[in-house]
């Protein structure tokens, strides 16, 4: 007996077809001498109908077993369905029925639970309508990540998760020890005793491979990196994750000009994947969660990006007929309200602004040849603000030395980036994409906790 | 002006093409008239023969910037080759110098140059022959993972990096916290206060994403985990890294059986790819660094794998007449020496060996009816030893209750994990695959640490 996807017999199965599904009910309807369940394996949103006959077999204890959540096989002949809804049902030759789901314990009955609900079962929660079509879109977006580049000749790179180096200063680190916390050893001189510690020294979780994907883009010139990163901000908010997945392409030869077409043609690729693979899943998110996320989606796939300054774009805010909360002054950064602004309502489609103050950029950003501005691009999308943010790296050895320098950093720690510009130094360039806002960027999903399988957050670090 | 991948050029490339180069230059040859360079931008193992005749406006100045490790743009026509060694040249027009690369300090000379001492300069490595090609056949083995499994509908699954959950007790741990380690709160009774730290409570850095695989997998039926893992096991060898990448596939209906054909038709799948995408780096490495690993890969592609049980495995090698290390009994695990005397010298090709005594296996393994054996299932390989491990997994609530006690772990601690087996349960099986460990035995590299971009070892976080 030939086991089948229920997405692929949805899409391409004809009656009389005798083949066996595997899945879980998710409901169960019985009438006069038949009885309908409708059953999920997770590989598509609908549900497969299956037809039960009361001349089946131990109908009735096996229909007593049939509840929500309840895990069964069932084998049997495909037939035209009369009903509508669907174009095909399976009629119920023998079920199986390995697992049960009691009624009354089972969290997941019929009706709608709230998202903050379904958090507190993150381990059922992918059971649901809603956390199957975001796991499913987010699994496609991966795929599609991968596609591009690997496509276009980069290498994944996958660079280290612990690191000694804290020297991006992007906010506050979670530290990572072998020793004691009960206990920690101490030098003579009350110092903690880092000999004592794996890495002999003190180690954090990454907040950006940045840096170690510009080692790699300088053997192999295209190259992206695709993992976990971290930060231990104290942001209790529907944006802010204390882990999520980023991703950082890094190319060298390539100024900021390659830099926005390739992140250009990066976004439009996986929305165009998206649509393509899970057309279902994102009509669900456009009927149930946000009516904008397909008009969005278009919107991203259809118009040219567009550029400006940093500059062009204070000016353009200043003259805005808006009251803005943040104040508006060049030198300031711009605030979400602005980049909204920016997105929403003057340009109505993506915004690149790049050439940042200096100031209020990182230290690795080439610094153009007025001295106050760098080559950095962010990219501003209508509905979520700041999607991508990228730069032009700093290649000139002395440039990059004396910006180490003017925003307090130790060049010693640096000495192997710095050498970077020393050996072989090219002009390169790359970006960053966190991964989750991705997500939900494109499923119109409103809390970042509810597109990442198990979220990390201040005081929850559940399953 | 085109500008072109070097791999690209030599496989394709015809004469009187009009082309733009980017990349490293790897050595420079002078002759009377005239130079040659070779150029290498990381696309391939080969480089470009550049030709400079001594008529290029400022000939003399820029052969003296041409030193190994420069970075050049060079703009020319293809010529067919009249040296030996490739098919076509690039005969330069412009040239243009990015970066120099100083001879007397920059310390990739054209010298071979010991792992041990490339490893000190981690930056640069990647910039050598060798490197390069580990690198692009980790590129190639991960494209070909996600790829084997995003086409037979397996959704990748990112399960969380930093946890709360101890209970595999697989070994050391690393603890991941926000606390100051200078000056750890703690409560009246002198215990930490974990009320201060970012999660409010004792979190690790994961050893594994089964668990959490699990769970999705009771979702959508098929999916894997790709991502970093680590171990605080104080081994400095040649085989452990604190921080590695994992594969997890875990399909729910599914039992050993079809958890073995997965396993073997992956392993397969992965060879394959690699032969077809990186030919020129397997050359390499069998010339290079091991000339058994083209051999190792066609046993691999060619042969059933061999399947026995773990007691048949036994009386092998109790019968074996060969003088091992280790003691061979029914209940001791297989020692290296008994694994690589199974693959190599019994078999000559990869083995399965199944149902291991239930005494040194986890707790989560499906117990087998004569309550002694779980179906556990090791893959076995010629020249590496054990390469995956998996089992079905238990899916009775009640023996799994009794496994978990059993071993001295806490229930409740692992209550999501039994919830999963207490609604709609269903027989399910996964595996877990070294990631570092396939690329070694791919490549034949006799290190670990020669195989990831920065290891992770005891005393060691560099870049």
């Amino acid at each position: 007996m030939v086991n089948r996807r229920i997405a692929e017999i949805l899409r391409s199965g004809q009656p009389d077809e005798s083949l066996q599904v595997q899945g879980w009910v998710r409901t169960k309807r019985e009438s006069k001498g038949f009885a309908f369940i409708e059953v999920n394996d997770g590989s598509s949103l609908a549900n497969l109908q299956v037809v039960i006959n009361q001349d089946l077999p131990d109908y009735e204890p096996i229909l007593k077993k049939l509840n929500t959540g309840a895990a069964v096989e069932v084998r049997g002949v495909l037939v035209a369905s009369l009903g509508k809804g669907q174009r095909i049902e399976l009629k119920a030759e023998s079920i199986t029925v390995h697992g049960e789901a009691d009624p009354d314990t089972y969290p997941l009955q019929k009706k709608r639970h709230s998202f903050e609900f379904l958090r507190t079962i993150g381990h059922l929660r992918s059971r649901t309508n809603s956390f199957g079509a975001v796991f499913r879109v987010r699994n496609a977006c991966s795929a599609a990540i991968h596609q591009f580049f690997q496509e276009r000749g980069f290498l994944w790179v996958h660079t280290p998760i612990i690191t000694a180096s804290d020297c991006e200063g992007a906010g506050e680190l979670f530290s990572v020890t072998s020793l004691d916390l009960k206990n920690i050893p101490r030098t003579e001189n009350q110092a903690i005793d880092y000999s004592q510690d794996f890495f002999a020294k003190p180690t954090y979780l990454t907040v950006s491979g940045q840096l170690e994907a510009e080692i790699m883009a300088m053997a192999f010139s295209n190259v992206y990196t695709f993992g976990p990163t971290f930060r231990a901000e104290n942001s209790n908010t529907s944006r802010h994750l204390a882990e999520f997945w980023m991703v950082e392409p890094e190319m060298a030869f390539c100024d900021l000009e390659g830099d926005m077409d390739l992140a250009e043609a990066f976004l439009k690729h996986i929305f165009k994947y998206v649509l393509e693979t899970c057309p279902e899943d994102m009509e669900f998110f456009n009927e149930r969660i946000d009516n904008t996320v397909l008009a969005t989606a278009e919107n991203i796939i259809n118009n040219e990006f567009q550029r400006l300054t940093y500059t062009e774009a204070i000016a353009l805010l200043e003259k805005a007929d808006v009251k803005f909360e943040y104040p508006v002054s060049w030198g300031l950064d711009l605030q979400s309200e602005h980049e909204r602004y920016l997105a929403e309502q003057k340009f109505k489609k993506p915004v690149i602004v790049t050439d940042y103050p200096a100031k209020i950029k990182a230290f690795y950003m080439r610094l153009n040849d007025d001295e106050k501005t760098v080559r950095a691009m962010d990219i501003l999308a209508p509905k979520i603000g700041e999607i991508i943010g990228g730069s032009q790296r700093e290649e000139r050895l002395e440039v990059l030395e004396r910006r180490v320098l003017a925003q307090g950093l130790n060049p010693e720690e640096l000495w192997w980036y710095l050498d970077l510009r020393r050996y072989g130094t090219v002009p390169h360039a790359g970006f960053g994409l966190g991964f989750e806002r991705l997500v939900q960027f494109i499923t119109g999903m409103a809390n970042i906790r509810d597109v990442i399988p198990f979220p990390r957050t201040p005081q929850s670090a559940e399953f």
